[in-house]
């Protein structure tokens, strides 16, 4: 179904820059989940500073999304922003099991293979 | 199907530590991989410096696997082994459209809900 690498991986500058890590584990049912992630794909995607971000979930239940940032400020900012901490709230209270989230400053980045 | 956050989450020490993300979208039939990701998975464990990993996959075929180390150096030891290396080469060969690979060095963490 994908429609090749320029859909699902983000294209990023030469580091170094940000990354955060984000590992959640989905309750069952949709709950408004799948509406306020795309909304919060969006938005994220307006914030200064934003690089990209790349998103899986398996049948499980247990997803990994790596959202890329310029700098730290700009990951902080985003943190803060007002509709981003209502899906935070909401994650916590209705969607996630569990989640775990790190911070971490990209140094070196490769991809492959050649030509593709 | 999971059985708990134990069974995806690493359970990692504060950081910092290291951290590699590894974004890749598989080709269509299986081919090898399946017995292969979990012989590298074994043998990533058994590596000096290995904190844990958590891997993400959707029915599209694009997944992040996310493993943690100690420092740079067991990072790099860990990518010289010879099985990894014959590994690597066939992803690039067979198993892989497209990945993207980053080090990055995590300096916070954080995980929720609390309590759970």
């Amino acid at each position: 179904m994908s429609q090749g690498p320029s859909q699902d991986f983000a294209q990023l500058p030469e580091p170094p820059y940000y990354l955060v890590a984000f590992s959640s584990l989905r309750r069952e049912g949709d709950d408004g989940y799948a509406a306020m992630a795309e909304a919060m794909a969006r938005l994220a995607a307006e914030q200064p500073g934003y690089l990209g971000a790349e998103s899986a979930r398996g049948p499980d239940g247990f997803g990994i999304s790596n959202s890329y940032w310029a700098d730290e400020a700009a990951l902080v900012a985003w943190k803060a922003v007002a509709q981003h901490l209502l899906a935070q709230r909401l994650g916590k209270e209705r969607w996630y099991h569990h989640y775990a989230l790190r911070v971490a400053r990209v140094e070196r980045a490769y991809s492959g293979p050649a030509g593709r």
